[in-house]
């Protein structure tokens, strides 16, 4: 609560390190996308791939119970995965929580665009175990 | 020549950035990564995908007719490519010229890493076409 932008950004930044460091320690190589702006083109914030999985991960950290995603920021999401040929995942930690990892169809539509909350995260969403482990379990049948 | 460390970094980003505009126009998504020193894991320039190919790409523009490049970089390039599932490349632009695209068995050993000159270029490496254009002929045979 009361965060400053910067503290705001921060705090994000921290997030998508520890998060690419949990992706490495389980067998992905994962990489930061430079800061948006860097180019016109569509950027998630990691992708993420262990030769047979491939992620592109918008990543956020939020101290409320809900969290809302700006339309714009979906679409290119949506945009670079179906270019790149990876999946569309949006990553949320809530503070002193566990990370849940939602896919687009399942994110709740707002009128400006998108939003996730704690129930929604809990009740959809995908622990990480369960990301990796899902599409692993996938790939044996 | 005698361009400052700025200069140079200036040079660097401005070549990642146009061939990161070459790649979507192929039909490539390509990410740029985020500085160097922003995690302690490996990470290249570049990656792209187009749903059938992966490149991690380190990506280098170049006044003089050879460039060397440290050994720890081009091993860092192939231990992400390896995880990834991705093919380790490093695109080199000389001044005025098209930009060459050269495999890590094809660099040549220095005593302190690797090198890659102009005439190695030219005989070794893949043109942008080649590049996308060979491995699409291998995915049809």
């Amino acid at each position: 609560m009361g965060l400053s932008f910067s503290g705001r950004k921060a705090k994000g930044s921290k997030a998508e390190r520890e998060l690419i460091h949990l992706l490495w320690e389980n067998g992905f190589a994962a990489m930061r996308a430079a800061g948006s702006g860097s180019t016109k083109h569509p950027s998630p914030d990691i992708v993420a791939g262990n030769g047979h999985l491939f992620f592109a991960i918008e990543c956020k950290a939020s101290h409320k119970l809900t969290k809302y995603l700006d339309k714009d920021e979906i679409s290119q999401l949506d945009l670079f995965a179906n270019s790149f040929g990876a999946r569309a995942i949006v990553a949320i930690r809530f503070d002193n929580e566990q990370w849940y990892f939602i896919t687009i169809p399942d994110l709740k539509e707002t009128p400006k665009g998108f939003a996730v909350n704690y129930e929604l995260a809990k009740k959809k969403a995908l622990t990480f175990e369960e990301l990796i482990g899902k599409y692993r379990q996938k790939r044996l049948t």
